[in-house]
């Protein structure tokens, strides 16, 4: 029996990776979930992955709840169909970008009034670099922010059931409005993911040897740019509008930053690549970190670690044993190499300590 | 006594993050050290870490080799000064862009051709996001790219001097001509900074409910924006020549891209997408991996552990005890969250072994 608001059963329409992730933590939840999905083998996978059965249509089979799953650019049109086939069901879909959905379906004719206060948006900031439902996990959704996106006709029997499927899911709930979404979205997740692909996109041309000095910087920068481009082509296409004032922001910066490299000796010209970086700095300063904290808010602690099983592990019971806890972990290495840095993140306070016990235990600590 | 081809004693001009580092590192490989350095607070903190003794001008210290550790604005004079104070010895520099401290020390009628031959340009490719000499240490160089970055009239005694010292120091030896050493740190650093600057730039005037939706993909883009602004200006107004061309790629593909997103839905405008983020795919796959390996060459294996002590080490020792060596790590969290994901990248032949052995003690591996 499930413990929350909604106690299904639960119809997910679309078992690619969000779906049937959905479909095997509603499950976990104790929900009794039906399936469906244009392509039989995504069906079939999702079905021997135990995330529930296939629901199709004309059987007797009535969702409290259905969840549309699909690729941004059919997504109204399902939800408009599951509001007409399910007359009781609340209806959510999963899309990245929430204007452009529930803007079809208010322009749809078909959709009455009445009809569209049972659909409530809402977008879980969960993925994964892989697609499809054999990448699909359960607990995909834990410890992500689950954005529930009403329109000014939902229900709050509606909105409820949209909350009660993310913290079944083991999701933090945020709600907001569409635009206030669509706006946050392109600035903290398809902004960078357009800038990423832009960067690595210089590379295709690049020698092997200029390759080999690639240090973390571009790999970190660059880690994005390996998303999957189907996907992505319809959230930039659907959230344009949104992203279209960001990107000639960035335009006129360039612009300027160019203009400043051609005579960069000029007078002037250091106080603007200094209003670059620094508005760099204070523009990367604001982003949260871990737990909701300040950024680098943490001391740092870096060990110099061999390439052999075991060596991290040792590290991190060492410093289990003094009940020091690590808030965050990153290995740094070049290619080519057979030793390392670890960088372990600790509360400041606990910094000087850890050290200590470390320089004892012979570690090799670099301060 | 040092094993190396250099057998010091070294000066060491400029005794901030990278040049104290050196001294540290030169001393515990067993070389003599003297320092040197405009501010004598830098200066006496250097000494006080134990990386040489203070050598001012007019004593009759002799160095082999005299290293140019200073900001790279004063970087040519500062060689050009050395040259002329110790006629026997090597000079090597460590800034970041080679082709102009060659040429303003060419363009010095008061530098001899036959004592520019005893002059070699060095990169050592590493760095912290700290500065200053309280932060250096001995190991900065281990396991990096040196690049050693001869003109046509260095000496063969020059050029294995510049190879010595950073093999001393642990570092890993690279050997280019200023022109291809400038293009190829313009692309894989000078290009990636400016791009993360650029991107957290646009953060300055984000709502905090925004920022609250930040995952690791704009944490990892925009984490060299926090870098020291005083050095990039240096390093961007030095190597302008090779960044114009490559920003102007970048505004070329943006102009394209706003044109496309302008009307998102127009013919071809999913074509255009699709190859932003397909040429992005393409570069971001042509970056080399650890050891030298080809990027994307280790299978992952997702792990859900609680935030408390000892449960990384836990998951590490369960995995050593296995016999499975652990190629690199990342903790995936969100604000707020008091569980995260433990990404383990491992040979791919040691995947499915490493998930019965994990799900076996109970660990939540998430497939």
């Amino acid at each position: 029996m499930a413990e929350g608001y909604l106690q299904g059963p639960v119809l997910v329409i679309g078992t690619g990776l969000l779906g049937t992730s959905a479909a095997l933590g509603l499950r976990s939840a104790g929900l009794e979930v039906g399936l469906r999905d244009a392509s039989p083998t995504a069906q079939r996978i999702a079905v021997d992955m135990g995330a529930g059965f296939v629901a199709p249509r004309g059987t007797d089979f009535a969702p409290a709840l259905v969840v549309v799953a699909t690729p941004p650019d059919v997504t109204p049109g399902i939800v408009a169909e599951a509001l007409a086939e399910f007359p009781e069901a609340v209806v959510i879909d999963l899309a990245s970008v929430k204007g452009s959905v529930i803007d079809v379906l208010k322009a749809n004719d078909d959709v009455a009034e009445a009809d569209l206060a049972r659909y409530v948006g809402c977008h879980p900031m969960a993925g994964r670099e892989k697609s499809g439902p054999a990448a699909a996990r359960g607990a995909l959704f834990t410890a992500s922010p689950w954005v529930v996106v009403p329109h000014e006709g939902s229900t709050s029997h509606a909105v409820k059931t949209a909350k009660s499927v993310g913290l079944d899911l083991g999701a933090s709930i945020t709600v907001m409005d569409a635009k206030t979404h669509d706006a946050a979205v392109a600035l903290v997740s398809h902004f960078p993911q357009i800038a990423s692909s832009l960067l690595a996109s210089r590379l295709l041309n690049a020698s092997a040897s200029s390759l080999a000095l690639a240090g973390n910087g571009l790999r970190d920068t660059t880690r994005i740019a390996a998303s999957d481009p189907k996907l992505w082509i319809q959230i930039l296409a659907h959230n344009a509008t949104e992203l279209i004032p960001i990107l000639e922001g960035l335009q006129s910066d360039l612009d300027r930053l160019l203009a400043t490299l051609r005579d960069p000796f000029a007078s002037g010209a250091a106080l603007d690549l200094a209003e670059l970086m620094t508005e760099g700095n204070q523009g990367q300063a604001r982003i949260p970190g871990k737990h909701g904290a300040p950024p680098q808010s943490f001391a740092t602690v870096s060990v110099i670690v061999n390439d052999e099983p075991g060596q991290v592990a040792q590290l991190l019971t060492d410093m289990g044993e003094a009940g020091i806890n690590m808030e965050d972990l990153r290995m740094e290495h070049s290619a080519g190499y057979e030793v390392g840095l670890v960088e372990i993140q600790v509360l400041p306070g606990r910094r000087d300590e850890l050290v200590s016990v470390l320089t004892g235990l012979d570690w090799k600590v670099v301060q």
